[in-house]
């Protein structure tokens, strides 16, 4: 196919990693979609506008009417770790009918989120948040409290919900932390790192758990999964975190349990909706500590995804295996 | 020495750790001195009052002016990691001068404090006290600024200043992190996990970190190590953190530091004095963040310290060499 992978972009980059594509591509054509549309502000999203019709790639978040509709598409890389707005049945079966592949960024992904949710977990045994308050507050200095509400983490129990690339990488950084650390997931293999269960164990698992961590995609199997029922089951006094989706918990079921103590945290990077507005009870929520949606950014995230779709580009050009792929 | 090892104890403890205690020592004498020193209050130590002439172990804090006194006193065990007020060689001459050992608590605080470090540099690259500002604020949503100022640590350089039990714990925590560590130590002993320099690299060593690492003690050596001329060495936009302690660091240069921009940011355990004045321009210069000497507090903390003496307890009863043992 030399001379001739037409790929399109509409990934949200900056002029330096989309140097790095036009170099990476060498002789193939590459196309950028206009940026200047207006729902690319809350997202990686930088247009919604299709894919031209002779694309042969398309990299960043095309939408999936727009690539069943793309008869030349070979190949979608996604610019995100998840690929929600692809995952039906329906689609899926679609693209492996015409032999289109599809891949996500997760490589890209995993580092950041998994450092994110060790930075939420560590931050909260050792009380920086209330520490925090009170330089901004009375800074007083209350040494013998705050000693005794900190904490090791050593020999607490870890349960996360969905195992991917985030949880194989966080299951990585907590590995010196001695911390007892079990998982959930949709289909288990067999190959994970920790004892993984699949879905019909989590109402056991649950009430043994010191930390609930949910990385949960969107779909409509999640929807609302941790409802007030699961909730009900989590021991208490401890600590919920969401990465996954904000579709996947429900929120007025989590600030009940914040404010009865069942729970004696959350640290949310995700919401439903996204941005969560002014005033919604999950921002004022007792012990509940929220990120806008940014555990996956970082310094130099748009040359990385240029960097892994040029990986990718790379091993699809010369007909091997694509990595972060789903079909 | 079975029936007679008669033990002091000024430690503040709880009752849990005072009933391990009496269990522990079995048939030994063991006394406890009174709480009710005002000296107490922002301190680990119960009351500054005397051993007992008869006792042979003191464990908490006694002031090295009554241990050289004590003539029958044959172990001193602190409650600390440090041991600031011993750190004399007149001191340690006279202990050892005597036969009289001297050993820390420093296994105790290792998991605590590297833990609190582990806590303030990930919440840092995740930017968590910009998003709890944000949450106590605006609740706006800030996606793409706080996602572009957020950061991964893999490839970015730390140093170490001392190379201790906290170091040492430490360096195995951020070890999945992939980060480039080296350490500066008094006495470098060949036997360090890492690539360790003497103090006299310092000043080559500092240009080339991300984060500054201080776990200094509290010495004549190292009194204000960290000078205006040694912060001017740091590069720009590095990131200091002290568990050391207050009187390791120039306070006001590092004022002029966070104020100038030289330094992205600093994370205190410890300050010069403590507690820290309400009102003290630490509390409120850039990026700057405090916790009131919490690295090493855990729940658990008073058991953990009786069960760590007492593992030391039976070893000096067997005459087997002591755990932590400075003389």
């Amino acid at each position: 196919m030399s001379g001739g992978i037409n790929t399109w972009c509409n990934a949200r980059l900056t002029p330096e990693a989309k140097a790095m594509l036009r170099a990476g591509v060498e002789n193939h054509r590459l196309s950028f979609a206009d940026e200047s549309h207006p729902e690319a502000r809350h997202s990686l999203v930088a247009v919604l506008a299709p894919p031209p019709e002779d694309a042969v790639v398309a990299f960043g978040q095309p939408s999936p009417d727009d690539v069943l509709r793309g008869a030349q598409l070979r190949w979608v890389h996604l610019s995100s770790a998840g690929y929600t707005s692809f995952d039906r049945a329906d689609i899926l079966d679609a693209l492996r009918a015409r032999g289109c592949a599809l891949t996500t960024s997760s490589d890209v992904y995993a580092e950041p989120c998994a450092l994110h949710l060790l930075a939420m977990m560590t931050s909260l045994a050792r009380r920086l948040p209330a520490a925090h308050d009170n330089q901004k507050g009375a800074q007083g200095w209350p040494f013998h409290a705050a000693r005794a509400a900190s904490s090791l983490l050593e020999g607490q129990h870890v349960l996360l919900l969905g195992f991917g690339s985030i949880a194989r990488r966080f299951a990585e950084l907590i590995a010196p932390l001695r911390m007892n650390v079990v998982a959930v997931r949709r289909q288990v293999r067999g190959d994970e790192p920790i004892q993984t269960y699949p879905e019909s164990e989590v109402a056991r698992l649950l009430p043994a758990a010191d930390h609930v961590v949910n990385i949960l995609p969107a779909s409509a199997a999640t929807e609302r999964f941790l409802n007030a029922g699961r909730l009900a089951l989590v021991k208490r006094g401890a600590i919920l975190y969401n990465i996954g989706r904000g579709t996947t918990l429900d929120q007025t079921a989590l600030v009940a349990a914040l404010t009865s103590g069942r729970l004696a945290a959350a640290f949310l990077d995700v919401t439903d909706p996204e941005p969560l507005p002014p005033g919604d009870a999950l921002w004022t929520a007792p012990n509940c500590h929220i990120t806008p949606h940014t555990a996956g950014g970082h310094r130099g995230e748009a040359e990385r995804l240029a960097g892994h779709f040029l990986a990718n580009f790379r091993r699809f050009a010369r007909g091997e295996t694509l990595l972060n792929r789903i079909v």
